[in-house]
């Protein structure tokens, strides 16, 4: 098969800087949309993917699954777009389209397993995908999504994945106007938490550690702030949730959150991809509460989640950075340092 | 209020054995019904309420809510019952009856915190209530069950407590014809489990660590038994289950079985009142998975489970014992010793 090289930012070894790389893309097939990429979001995974943080890293690891672009060419059976559309590409670029899963819209939860944007395995040239750091990528146009053009393009590069994130659970847990929802952690994924929830009239509580947060949290949204160290303002919220939405992105104690759910109503984990503390069976018993868990989104609901954008005008807080600047803008999410998400202005790798 | 004296069975103190005692009865009041206990079943509850391990035990403790009757007397405004009917009391007695919990007929959510059968605060005579280790009850009409009469009368008592917390959560989850069920540990609540879940025409598997009960466990209704403890049994049917119900009582690592759940299927706890080892996010997030909890169940769904027991005949496997030999029974149900419930002839108390 045919391919180009294309320029790109690429780390090579576990806990190693990202680098100038040059990668191969695939030639256009006749169901592919090849997009010259304009921004990419920064997001956590990117940084657990380079440092190997789920030990399934493979090398070197070209990050980046919050793309937007536009369209430079189709294969030759792609209708749904046109060269120059405005365009998004999140987490996923392929998948067996043949599963329960997919043909439920669920291509997240591929019984087969999708193919990632970056790290997965790339079924045309061998090895692995290479993502969004780079000036172009080639996807089956299965999985790109139609972009609004009334929307920041720049700022709507983390709906792909910030967004579907958040968006995915509040919609398959049915929030609508008037219940009382929790979103706790405000990062990348609970800015855009509130806001989605916001949107959709639901009575929103940014649940926090960190006071300092408050005025922002209003800002995006939020009713009302619970600050989750103050036993008192616990108390006062306790069986009184209709749904949390939890994005820590480490193991924690969950325990206090549960105690703050209504009898049936769930907290759901997005963030946490380790061992939470241990978890009181009576906690959920007592009145019959739920912890489930939600990753990203599937193709279906990521156009509908970005058409609602469109409509309700909703992108991304952004700092905006190039390229040459993506290790500092890494040490900086780490220490959580941002708000609410680095997007990289990808003329910069044109440098 | 006058009050009659009613022969019993108390324990006095932590650790002390349980000895004959004599309690006082409010007399019948006009929404009253007054019931002769003919058998009591014995749940693990009542001993953990005798040595105080939930640290919420008040003495006396009259144990025992798995109450088979026949009606001595009913209230002026009683109209369901009739002297002489079988009926049946479990965990409840009372309940506020306004709360939107009470209004939707799950007592057992009460938000004011429904009256137990034993150990809850007695707003007629003061003190404490009395369960059913003894000769009568008097208990409001709404918390009284009518027991069919075809239905084996003794073996009825464990479907008070063991029966309807497995049956809660099967009819709450949905469980259907066809489904694939696991419920794990067979002990007095998985033996009520596998038989409902089986005349639910679910294909059920019984998930135990003994290859000792895989034959039990089939006679009593399982299709399956899945060894916990192997590793390549657990292999073969990961993301293969639609419904878990997991009746162990103490701590555990759930991890194994949540792996055996399929996408969006939920496990519930029903005996597990304590802390479980960490779970691990990742095991609910990667295939939106569900963990919750479940307690005993309201009144209609209890008299609907009586209902259902009556026309596919189905009571607990139970042995039978005079109450003099209360606490070797306990002692025999802390090391699991029996099947799979004891049931105490209170004619004994007679004696």
């Amino acid at each position: 098969m045919s391919k180009t090289e294309v320029k790109a930012y690429a780390a090579h070894a576990n806990d190693a800087d990202l680098e100038p790389f040059t990668l191969s893309r695939r030639e256009v097939l006749e169901n592919d949309v090849k997009i010259d990429i304009l921004y990419c979001g920064v997001c956590h995974s990117d940084i657990h993917q380079v440092r190997n943080d789920w030990k399934n890293s493979r090398y070197p690891v070209v990050p980046g699954h919050e793309i937007i672009g536009r369209v430079l060419q189709t294969g030759s059976k792609v209708n749904k777009f046109k060269e120059g559309d405005l365009v998004g590409v999140g987490c996923m670029v392929d998948s067996c389209q043949e599963c329960s899963s997919c043909q439920e819209g669920l291509e997240q939860y591929c019984e087969n397993g999708f193919v990632g944007t970056y790290n997965g395995k790339d079924k045309h040239l061998g090895g692995h995908t290479f993502g969004g750091y780079s000036e172009n990528i080639v996807v089956r146009e299965e999985f790109v999504l139609k972009v609004p053009e009334n929307i920041d393009a720049k700022a709507a590069a983390p709906l792909l994945c910030a967004g579907i994130t958040t968006w995915s659970p509040l919609t398959h847990w049915k929030v609508k106007k008037g219940d009382k929802v929790g979103v706790i952690g405000l990062g990348g994924l609970g800015h855009m938490g509130v806001k989605f929830a916001h949107a959709m009239g639901a009575h929103v509580v940014m649940i926090t550690t960190s006071p300092g947060k408050s005025e922002d949290a209003k800002n995006l949204g939020a009713d009302e702030v619970l600050i989750s160290k103050d036993a008192v303002q616990m108390k006062e919220h306790a069986n009184s949730f209709d749904f949390l939405l939890n994005t820590v992105p480490v193991g924690h104690d969950v325990n206090p959150y549960v105690s703050l759910l209504k009898r049936d109503a769930t907290m759901v984990l997005v963030g946490a991809i380790e061992p939470l503390d241990p978890i009181h069976g009576g906690g959920l018993i007592i009145k019959r509460k739920n912890i489930a868990g939600s990753v990203i989104g599937g193709i279906k609901e990521t156009q509908e989640m970005l058409d609602f954008c469109g409509e309700h005008n909703i992108v991304s807080d952004v700092e905006m950075i190039d390229i040459q600047n993506i290790n500092q803008a890494f040490e900086r999410v780490t220490k959580s340092d941002v708000k609410y998400r680095f997007v990289i202005d990808m003329k910069s790798l044109k440098n």
